[in-house]
C-alpha cells in the first residue's frame, strides 16, 4: 500500500471507533438506564484504548508525516492531513505517562468539583484545582512553539488563530462600550404581566418546539430532537446531527435552547455531504460554531420580525397564559435584561461580561499574576466591577462552571467570540438578503441557504479566520457586536447609550 | 500471559465490540434518522470486521482450545469455554469464503422477500429462496457431527438439545389433542361490545403501559421502554436490558406486547449480575426465553385474577370506551379465539398450530420431501388441515414471515416450544406459590422472585434441558401445555373438549 492508502485504511477504523463512542455518549446523556454506568464505563475504556492504538499506530504516523511533505495533494486532502498532523504533533509532544495521569486527574476532578459546588466548599476544591492548573501548565510547556506561548497555546486549541492579543482587543472594546450600557440597561425598569411568570405546562411546550423544527427547516431526516438534563448538539456526520432540549417552568428556556441547538445542528447538517467520510466534516471551531447557534437564537429568534409571524401560534398554544400579553410586551420579555450571577442564565446583552471575567482570570492564572487560592476574591471583585453585583456564595460565584475542573482553560472566550462573530455575519448577510423580510414571511430557508453557501458547506476546510474573511470580506471586528447590541436594546428599552 | 489471561484479554475486546454493535442496532431500530443509513452501514461493516478479527485471532483460538482441555476449571468458566468453543468449532467448519457469500446472499434476500411479499409474488422470491435453502443445506453438511444430522443441526442451533425426535413428539401431541379443540373453540360464538372495536387513543395507552412497568416490577434503572415499528427486547447485560412496544388502534396490542417484552426483559435483568462481564450473561436459548415472555403475557396477564386487580385502572383510563364492558366480558375479549391466517396476530390457543405448519414444512424441505416451488401448495394444504382455513394469497400465506429469507430455518419451533415450556414452569411454580393470589394482591414480585431463583439467575450456565429439569423436576412434557389451554378455554368459552 502507498501512504495514502495506508492513511485511508486507518481513517476507516478511526471513524468506526469515533462513531461507536459518539453513539455511546449520546445514549448516556439521553436514555441509558441509571445502573448501566459501570458496565458502560468498562466498554468505553476498551473502545477508547482500541481507538488510541489506531491513532498512534506507527504505520499511520509514518503515512501522515509523509503525506504532509507531499506538495501535490489537492486542497481538501491537504487540509485534512494538516488537521490530523496537528493533532498528532500535539500527541507526540506529550509523554504518554503525563497524558494518562492528567486524564485520571480530570476524571476525578469533575466529581470533586460537583461535590464542592454542592457544599459551597471552595477550599475543598482548591487542592484539586491547583493540581489541574499545574498539570495544564506542564502541558502548555510541552506544546509551546516559536510563536505560541503560555495561555495562547490553550486559546489556539479551542479557536485556532486567536491569541491574547486578539482577545484583548475584543474584550477592551466590550469593557469600554458595553459595560456602561449594560449597567444602564439593567437598571431600566422592565415590567411584565404576572401570567408570564407562572409555570407553563410541558406538553404544549413540546408541541411548540416541534413546530419550531419546521419553521427553521431543521432536517429531521438527518437529525433527532430529544430531551436531556442540559441541552446540547451532537453530530457525527451531516446526515446524523442530533439535538436535545430541556423543558422548564419558564417557557423561554426550551424555546431558545431548542433554537440555539438548531443553530449548531443546521451548521453541521449543511456541511458538504462529501465530507462525511473525511476529517473535514463537522464545524471548524468553537467560535464559529457558537456564532451559528447565537445567530439563530438571538439575532433571528429574539427579533420582533420573527415573533410577528410566530407569536399568534404561541398565543394559540398557551391561550390562558398569553391571552393578555401583547406582541410588544412579549418581545420585551424574551429580551429581558438583568444583571445575574449565573452565566448560563444570562441574557443576550450581559452574557459576554460573564465571559470577560473568566478570560481575565484565566490569563492571570497562566501568567502567574493570580494564585488559585485567591480566585474567589478576584472573581467577586471582577463581578462587582463589570456587572455591578457580587456573589454571596462561591456556589453562585467561582464554583458555578464545570469547565476548569475539566481542564478546559481557553474555552470560555469562544462563547463571547461566537456571539460577536454572529453579529458580523448577520451584518454581512443583511446586505444580500432582507433578513427581517425573510423572518416576517416565514422563509428561514433563505437564511439557511445563505449560511450554507458562505459558512456551513465548508466544514473544516478553512481556518476560522480565513472562513470569516471569505464570508464577510473583513477580519474579525467586535464593533458589529457592540453596535448591534446597543441599537437593539436602545430600541427595546427606550434608552440612550 | 497464560491461556486464561489471553482468553480474558480477548473477551474484553469482544465485549466492547458487542456493546458498540448492540447500541448501534438499538439506535437503528428506535431513533436514528432516516438518511443516516448508509453512513451507519459503513461503520457497522468496519466494526463487524474488527470484531471478527478479534474472534478469529489465532492466539484467542489457541487459548480456547487449550482451556477446553483443562479439567481443573471451575463450573462457570468451564461452561463459558464450552460455549465459546462451540461457536468457534462451527466457525472453523465453515470456509470463510462460503460464510461471506452466504451473508451477502442473506442481506439481499431480505430485501427481495419484502418486495415479493408486497407484490404477492412468490415466483419472484422463489429463485432467491432456493438459493438460500441450498446454501443452508451446504452449511448443514459442514456442521454435521456423529450425532447431529440434517435439519437437527439447525434445530440445535436455536434450541440446544432439541431434535426432530423431540419436536415430533411435541407436535404429535398438539395435533392429536389441540387441533380438534382449537377448531371447536374457534367455532364458538363470541360476542363483544361495539365500543371495544373502536380506535383507542394513544396517550392513555402510553400511560397505562407505564403503569404496567410498575405492576410487573420491570426495573427502569436497568432498562428502557421505547417505541418501535415492531416490539422487541434488546439486552446487553443485566443492568441494561431494553424493551420496545408499539401502539395500535386495538389497545390489546400494546398491552400484551409490552408484557411479552417485559417477560424477556425481566429474565435478562435477573441474571446473576456477576455474569455481566462474562459469556454467561443473557438468556440461555430461544425456547427458554420465549417461555418467559409467554408466561408473563399469557399465563399471568390474560388471566382473570390479573384483571380483577387492574381492570378498574384500565376502565378509569378509558372511561368512555370501557364504561359498559364488564370484567367478565373484558377477560373473554383478551382471550378471543379466532382461526387467523397471520401468525403474529394469532391468539394464545391457536398460535402453536401456525408453528406446526412451519415445522412440518422445514422438515420436508431439509429431508428432500418438499421442493421450494411446491411451498405455496403445501402451505395452504396444511393450513386447511390444521386451522381449517386457507389463504387466498401468498402474501397472507407462505410469504408472511421474514425468517426464511434470513436463512433462519429451525427458529420457528422454539416459539411453540417456549409456550409449552411456560405451562410446565407455571404448573411447577404454582406448587410453591399461589399465583392467582399473587396476581390478585398485586404482588408480581413474588412470581419474579421464584423465576429468578429457579430460572433467571443462571443465565447461560446450564443447558436448557438441564435448566428445565432443575426448575421443574422433570423433562419437557407437552401435556402441561395442552391441559392448561384446554382447561382455560373450556372455562372461558363454556365448552367441553
Amino acid at each position: 500500500m502507498n501512504y495514502l492508502e495506508t492513511y485511508l485504511a486507518f481513517r476507516e477504523k478511526r471513524m468506526a471507533y469515533q462513531y461507536a463512542l459518539w453513539l455511546v455518549s449520546w445514549d448516556q446523556e439521553t436514555e441509558a438506564p441509571k445502573n448501566a454506568m459501570d458496565y458502560r464505563s468498562k466498554r468505553i475504556e476498551t473502545l477508547s484504548t482500541l481507538a488510541y492504538e489506531v491513532d498512534t499506530d506507527p504505520l499511520r504516523i509514518e503515512a501522515i508525516d509523509k503525506l504532509a511533505e507531499d506538495d501535490t495533494l489537492e486542497l481538501e486532502l491537504k487540509r485534512e492531513i494538516h488537521l490530523v498532523k496537528k493533532d498528532l504533533d500535539q500527541m507526540r509532544k506529550i509523554p504518554k505517562k503525563d497524558y494518562i495521569e492528567f486524564q485520571v486527574l480530570l476524571s476525578q476532578a469533575g466529581q470533586i468539583w460537583a461535590e464542592s459546588r454542592e457544599k459551597n466548599d471552595f477550599e475543598g476544591f482548591l487542592p484539586t484545582l491547583e493540581k489541574v492548573i499545574n498539570f495544564q501548565k506542564t502541558m502548555v510547556k510541552y506544546l509551546e512553539t516559536d510563536t505560541l506561548k503560555g495561555y495562547d497555546v490553550l486559546l489556539d486549541m479551542y479557536e485556532p488563530g486567536m491569541s491574547t492579543t486578539d482577545y484583548d482587543v475584543f474584550f477592551e472594546t466590550l469593557k469600554e462600550k458595553l459595560v456602561p450600557f449594560a449597567k444602564k440597561a439593567a437598571a431600566t425598569k422592565q415590567v411584565f404581566s404576572r401570567s408570564l411568570k407562572k409555570a407553563f405546562p410541558i406538553e404544549p411546550q413540546r408541541a411548540f418546539n416541534k413546530y419550531l423544527l419546521e419553521v427553521f427547516n431543521y432536517n429531521m431526516d438527518q437529525g433527532v430532537l430529544k430531551e436531556s438534563a442540559h441541552p446540547f448538539t451532537s453530530g457525527v456526520s451531516s446526515v446524523d446531527t442530533r439535538i436535545t432540549t430541556s423543558y422548564q417552568d419558564d417557557f423561554r428556556s426550551a424555546i431558545f435552547s431548542t433554537i440555539h441547538e438548531m443553530g449548531h445542528g443546521i451548521y453541521e447538517q449543511q456541511v458538504n455531504p462529501a465530507y462525511d467520510y473525511t476529517e473535514l466534516k463537522g464545524g471548524v471551531s468553537m467560535g464559529i460554531h457558537e456564532s451559528q447557534s447565537r445567530l439563530y437564537e438571538n439575532m433571528l429568534a429574539r427579533s420582533e420580525s420573527f415573533w410577528q409571524t410566530h407569536y399568534p401560534k404561541l398565543q394559540e398554544t398557551f391561550k390562558k397564559e398569553l391571552k393578555h400579553v401583547t406582541l410588544e410586551e412579549f418581545v420585551r420579555y424574551v429580551n429581558e435584561v438583568k444583571m445575574n450571577l449565573i452565566r448560563v442564565d444570562a441574557d443576550e446583552l450581559t452574557y459576554s461580561l460573564h465571559i470577560m471575567v473568566r478570560y481575565e482570570i484565566e490569563k492571570m492564572l497562566f501568567n502567574g499574576k493570580l494564585k488559585p487560592k485567591d480566585l474567589p476574591k478576584t472573581w467577586n471583585k471582577l463581578y462587582k466591577t463589570y456587572l455591578g453585583i457580587k456573589p454571596k456564595t462561591d456556589k453562585e460565584g467561582v464554583l458555578q462552571d464545570i469547565h476548569w475542573s475539566l481542564g478546559s482553560f481557553g474555552y470560555f472566550p469562544t462563547y463571547a467570540l461566537g456571539s460577536a462573530i454572529s453579529a458580523q455575519i448577520y451584518h454581512k448577510m443583511n446586505q444580500s438578503i432582507n433578513i427581517d423580510e425573510a423572518l416576517k414571511s416565514n422563509q428561514v430557508y433563505k437564511i439557511n441557504e445563505w449560511l450554507k453557501q458562505n459558512i456551513h458547506q465548508y466544514g473544516r476546510l478553512y481556518e476560522p479566520k480565513t472562513l470569516l474573511m471569505m464570508a464577510t470580506n473583513e477580519p474579525f471586528n467586535p464593533n458589529y457586536y457592540v453596535d448591534y447590541l446597543i441599537s437593539k436594546y436602545e430600541k427595546i428599552l427606550g434608552i440612550k447609550a
